[in-house]
């Protein structure tokens, strides 16, 4: 489909490598505005290119500082770097200690360097379809490496995978109760450990945990699911989509990565460069190992659903609007004159079959 | 439609008021096995009727104790209850102290109480529509209340107004942090707050918060939107639906409800007449003022979308699957030859136009 005249146009300047092109175009995109899916397929016409590297972890952990680091070390080799901020605590999006900010205001200046930071989706958390779409555009511009920093969550840990290729995982030893809570899912994303804080009290204990828990996902994954394989990135389509395929379920145990346990103290800078050291070495692996096609490919099945969904839902509430339709609806489900079931296959019947109505 | 001969002798031993045909029909709902939405269609056909009642906090803060005493003062009275549990620590789900499984226990040998446990969303979190569904064949069965017990973890805390009539929200002294970050989502939420661990330092303390809050918010709803109704209950119907309508936006502020702020020790039961005195006195209020039907057409709405999208959800990915279209995408976007909204678009149109096909 074409493009407006002035979508075009911004297409132009995009492609131009105009940076304010780059922040109109993700406007567009985070307002869904008249043919911003047109935009965007005109835009993704160069397939992946990026090195995505997603940064997840508790509040607090420390992801920013060593965001910010990591992005400071790639501008020295002068890659151009994009940064996502999932992350209502990032210093980023603007709560956080004078410190970081000072840190953050420096990188901001540098024109090499784009950074944006979203909302999360209200209270319902987690990375929006919307998260995407903007680390595509990073993408798409031309950037070395796209970085996005959430928090973790729950629901954010698992969608991390579906937004990045290397997912590095902060935790501090302070958080060792909520490993407890949090370990699969963890060990299941994870392609790097940081102990962040390693300076504290219990840091050796949580290292010391979270290679144990590597070890025995090691030894049970030659019998099971391998690591980071196991994730049904195809639950992250849909709420709903429980039961939906698993991604390369027959797929053996990639060889030759071993996740490192690494330690940081972030506000010293100590440890820092292993991290950036191991994110490289795994970016290598995946290419070699023939895995990044395969995280791609993943990542471009749920994107598909997400795009899917949300046409779908739009297009529902526009067809219950229609005509008050869904407003007597819910008055007779209140009456228990009809109940959802009856009143959903309407709406279903008239979206489906606009032949019937 | 018709029901199947088996699932229309299922429908005659439920109105018979048969608790196996209850857990049967739990299980059909459950796995979303053949039949199951018309199924419910014929058992909601009674109308709402039970007074739901959800109970949301962070872990540990003693929902289960709260639920568990209110479950048995009911029982007291003479009337039937069902109980939703939907947070992996909690006793009933079977992660818990020693103590308060035994009280379990002697709840679980009461013939006139239905506990039903159920899994968290995986990973994602939430209430999933089948948690809601499971209310509703209590609420159909006949019981006179319906507790439902949610760990408060972001999306959660607002899915539980979708689920609930009264919304009790339970906190601890330890959970002082949380709140900072949680506060505006649980104020407008909470119909009731419990303090529990009342006896612990600090509970002085967050109780005169929580009533400082409350009472902000009293002041600023007179020109902003008013407490529970400023959730957007539309918002729950899909991840994406970020811009769906809110449910009665002109509506005034609901008079004669003061959210009362009440401290309990679960464990050894004070203050807990307390609590079921407030939630009584609430639900008389809900039927006087009018605000029960309206909350329960703001369900109606949410459980229709919920329906219509899981629905939509199925379809899309059968669509997909059908013909390996979805599977060659997927190879031609990774390649730069597709895009996922071009993939998309192709899928929606054998979707929506299968006269094209």
């Amino acid at each position: 489909m074409a493009l407006s005249a002035s979508l075009q146009a911004l297409l132009d300047r995009f492609h131009a490598g105009t940076t304010t092109a780059l922040a109109r175009a993700i406007s567009l995109v985070e307002d869904e505005r008249e043919g911003f899916q047109d935009f965007m397929h005109e835009v993704l016409k160069v397939g992946p290119r990026t090195a995505r590297v997603g940064f997840t972890g508790p509040p607090g952990a420390g992801k920013s500082s060593i965001v910010a680091t990591l992005a400071t070390a790639y501008r020295a080799r002068g890659e151009d770097v994009g940064v996502v901020a999932v992350d209502p605590t990032s210093p980023f999006s603007g709560g956080a200690l004078l410190g970081d900010r000072i840190r953050m205001n420096e990188l901001t200046t540098d024109a090499g360097i784009f950074i944006r930071s979203m909302a999360t989706r209200g209270s319902l958390g987690g990375l929006a379809t919307t998260t995407k779409e903007v680390m595509d555009l990073m993408d798409a511009f031309g950037f070395a490496r796209v970085l996005v920093e959430s928090v973790g969550v729950g629901q954010t840990e698992l969608e991390i995978t579906a937004a990045a290729d290397t997912v590095v995982v902060v935790l501090v030893p302070e958080s060792g109760d909520a490993i407890q809570a949090m370990k699969a899912g963890l060990m299941e994303i994870a392609d790097v450990f940081v102990v962040n804080k390693a300076d504290r009290p219990g840091a050796d204990r949580l290292v010391k945990e979270i290679r144990q828990a590597i070890h025995l996902r090691a030894g049970s994954a030659l019998r099971d699911v391998p690591a980071h394989h196991g994730v049904d990135l195809s639950r992250l389509g849909g709420a709903g989509s429980a039961r939906a395929v698993k991604e390369r379920p027959a797929r053996a145990e990639p060889q030759g990565w071993e996740i490192p346990v690494l330690r940081t103290v972030a506000q010293s800078g100590d440890g820092l460069p292993e991290v950036l050291e191991a994110v490289d070495r795994h970016r290598e692996w995946l290419t070699k190992s023939g895995e990044l096609g395969l995280r791609r490919r993943a990542r471009a099945r749920v994107r598909v659903q997400n795009v899917v969904d949300r046409e779908l839902r739009r297009l529902a509430r526009h067809t219950a609007a229609s005509g008050g339709r869904l407003e007597h609806g819910l008055d007779a489900i209140v009456q228990g004159a009809e109940t959802p079931y009856s009143v959903a296959r309407e709406v279903l019947a008239d979206l489906l079959d606009p032949e019937a109505r």
